[in-house]
């Protein structure tokens, strides 16, 4: 390990959750609210990024292994969610240090899932920090790190490499901070024209640009008690379903659409098949709830929105979808193991994967009617390497072990079947909301310590794609070479 | 497709059937029982099977492919069902057809899901029959097929082939037919040597035949409506937990044993694997439910016949596992999973495909750190082929998404999350009982006629171990060559 040139990157990245503290500060400030949280966390984190990086220095440049990216990868995190929390234990109105941990780390990871029981009245300007948090975690900690980190005169490659979402790397343009700068335009611009149509939409400035940050980082923290449903606008909803569905989609797609390059969209078999199954999910749950509304128009709103909520893994709500018929419980269960598209700010095992796995297992099926007959897995036409398969394959592997795994220790806080599962598959797919006492309608908060804390893991090792976390529970990651 | 020797060799294994209701018949004579259901059956058969071998001859002998074997099993399997379920419907006491086809299937894939909501009092000779239909499938009808059919001079190799459970064929000797009489012959003292055993502990002979044919083929249909908890007898439960995970264990270790091969048996490291993990699921679950018990002793027992009914997915229960603390209910889910070894009469995924899956997730794991390495992924020490591991893992793939796909169906019945879910899991790893509505002391009977259909189709799915009956509904295995 490089320890040093970690350590020196973590530091780097604390100043910037400095700054970043810097936005709930002055919201803070104009609601004319206490702004000692947020001052007192500010000041802890320079002075900790100035020991980091003036302490530290590495004259001899040695070159970095993926080990090292993964360390820095898994250091930043635990470091930005007990700093990021820290504001929120200072209020004293977010329970324990444990608590506010788990509501940092599903912020960040974009999760949502929340120990919130009650949301409204509490401080704009930590509300601000807790969905700021979503949209600084949406493209990644690190992405915006690497674009801000090139006059390190380090390559941010590794890190890239170590939080890129999807089994397919489609780099946009050669340099690495180049691309990471173009991606966060489109976020940017993105959430800025969602907050300003929910302005127009009705809701107040501050409303719209928490819930823009909640879409963008399809994180799901809303500042009402009962998520968008609160406001009652259909406007707003339909709105927020169109976005949490653009937010999505393979940003790539943007680029591509930005360069006149259509066609090459319309090929996306992840695209193609990501569409499919909203538009059929939301069909079949529209024909599934449809007795229970009055009018068809307002089922088609409700299935969409639900739809758009989970496969994108943001997790608000417009209605409670754990009161609805178990077929469409169940499909929204299916929908969030698949998730969103790779190179997406959403969560899940993701398309591409889904479609990978899907077809690798039909290989299998067809290996057994010709045993001799070699074939490759296709993706977008382009025959696929092995190694990605396979680590494709690993990957759901795991994904599928460590739900089980965190479900049975979470079990032990004696919860039913179906509200432990499904707290789980929330966290580790990076959702908010599950089914039962973790639906849209509960909370997070009846959990036990060790729940907490093991879900919190399963939010940080789900966003960072299970590899990254996992290595470093490798005895190899730590040997010398 | 080589249809004309598909259709012979499936009227070959309907005489099979007939001669094996004969037992049952003789069970409805002994106890002045009405034996109509069984003789028109029996004679039905007859028909079907004289018919199908006297009118169809191939004079050419023609080479048989794959396909041919598969066509073959999931034909035998769909008529010994369709016939196997003529008794109860004669019988007017086991509802519409579908409910004692779903009964049958449920007996013939060694599930032991029943839809009988009150089993004592039927009559002795159905009751037998669908006890002996464990029996028959335990090790599967094929095999016995594939035992008493070398005198059609076909290779019967191709149907072990589709039907050998689990990754590894450790064939035992080099015919096959020889090879699966050595099989039948232990799986026929064991079953004798339990019910003596049972006999001696205090029960009835017809109740000890009938739950050591329960047992034998980890199928679990008790004749009792609480199962053998009603006996309320210490011995007849030590007896069963330790004989259900005796038929746990691979078949070729008792044959190792038998020839002096003991270092060989404790190298086995599916073998370790299975025992650590009984020993560690009994610990924790008794410590678990250790509060609810007077005496520590009997939560050990009931500790142990659970996870040993749920393991060897058999589904006999001593106690309401249902009412347990969700930490030891999930723990049992996750081995209704994981399942038994490979090469027994038990299902789920099988302990080999298990490790293999978990170590293949290491290597990806550790391919991160050391990119270039290449390393296999190994079993009792020796290396697994990339084809082996690559097929376990699709058949893992295919097994959950099969799962979540079928609760999908069954969800329209609108049961709850855990009953829905649990039920196909425990249909697909051939368990019986799940959580919930169709806990121990459920049954599923409440399910419509489209979700019963689906349970069946899973049971066989998963009896089968996926491909043979996915590869039937591949188009490649209907096409000409």
């Amino acid at each position: 390990m490089n320890y040093k040139v970690v350590l020196r990157v973590t530091g780097f990245s604390l100043f910037v959750e400095a700054a970043a503290m810097l936005l709930p500060l002055i919201v803070a400030l104009i609601y004319r609210e206490d702004p000692r949280p947020f001052l007192w966390t500010i000041l802890a984190l320079v002075a900790v990024a100035a020991l980091l990086t003036l302490l530290i220095r590495d004259k001899r440049s040695r070159s970095l292994l993926p080990r090292d990216g993964f360390l820095t990868v898994g250091l930043i995190w635990a470091l930005f969610s007990l700093f990021g929390a820290i504001p929120f234990r200072i209020s004293g109105l977010f329970g324990n240090y444990v608590d506010c941990v788990f509501e940092t780390v599903s912020g960040f990871t974009t999760t949502g899932a929340s120990i919130l029981t009650a949301i409204e009245g509490l401080p704009y300007g930590l509300l601000f920090w807790r969905s700021f948090t979503h949209f600084l975690g949406g493209m990644g900690v690190l992405v915006l790190a690497a674009a801000l980190f090139p006059f390190l005169g380090l390559s941010s490659n590794f890190l890239i490499r170590a939080e890129s979402p999807g089994p397919v790397k489609s780099k946009l343009v050669p340099r690495a901070s180049h691309s990471s700068k173009i991606l966060y335009g489109i976020y940017i611009a993105l959430t800025a024209i969602e907050t300003v149509l929910l302005r127009i939409a009705g809701l107040p400035w501050y409303d719209s640009v928490v819930h823009a940050f909640g879409t963008a980082g399809t994180g799901g923290f809303s500042i009402r008690n009962t998520s968008v449903g609160a406001y009652g606008n259909p406007a707003v909803e339909i709105i927020i379903t169109v976005f949490m569905l653009l937010f999505s989609v393979n940003f790539a797609m943007y680029f591509l659409l930005l360069t006149g390059r259509v066609r090459q969209v319309l090929r996306s078999d992840e695209l193609r098949f990501f569409l499919g199954m909203v538009a059929v999910s939301i069909t079949a749950i529209t024909i599934n709830i449809a007795p229970t509304f009055e009018r068809l128009g307002d089922a088609v709103r409700a299935a969409a929105f639900q739809v758009a909520t989970i496969v994108s893994t943001t997790g608000f709500s417009s209605v409670d979808f754990n009161l609805w018929p178990e077929f469409s419980r169940m499909l929204l269960v299916i929908l969030m193991f698949i998730g969103a598209c790779a190179g997406s700010t959403g969560g899940g095992i993701k398309c591409s994967r889904v479609l990978v796995l899907l077809r690798s297992a039909k290989r299998e099926v067809n290996s057994i009617i010709h045993p001799r007959s070699v074939s490759v897995v296709r993706l977008d036409g382009e025959p696929l390497s092995e190694a990605t398969v396979r680590t494709t394959q690993g990957f759901f592997i795991l994904y599928m072990f460590i739900i089980f795994g965190a479900a049975l220790v979470v079990g032990l806080d004696n919860f039913s079947f179906g509200t432990t599962l499904t707290a789980v598959i929330a966290c580790v797919s990076n959702i908010g909301p599950g089914l039962e006492a973790v639906g849209p309608m509960g909370n997070f908060a009846g959990f036990s310590m060790l729940s907490k804390i093991v879900l919190s893991l399963c939010m940080v090792v789900g966003r960072l794609e299970m590899f990254p976390i996992l290595v470093l529970f490798s005895r190899n990651a730590w040997k010398r070479t």
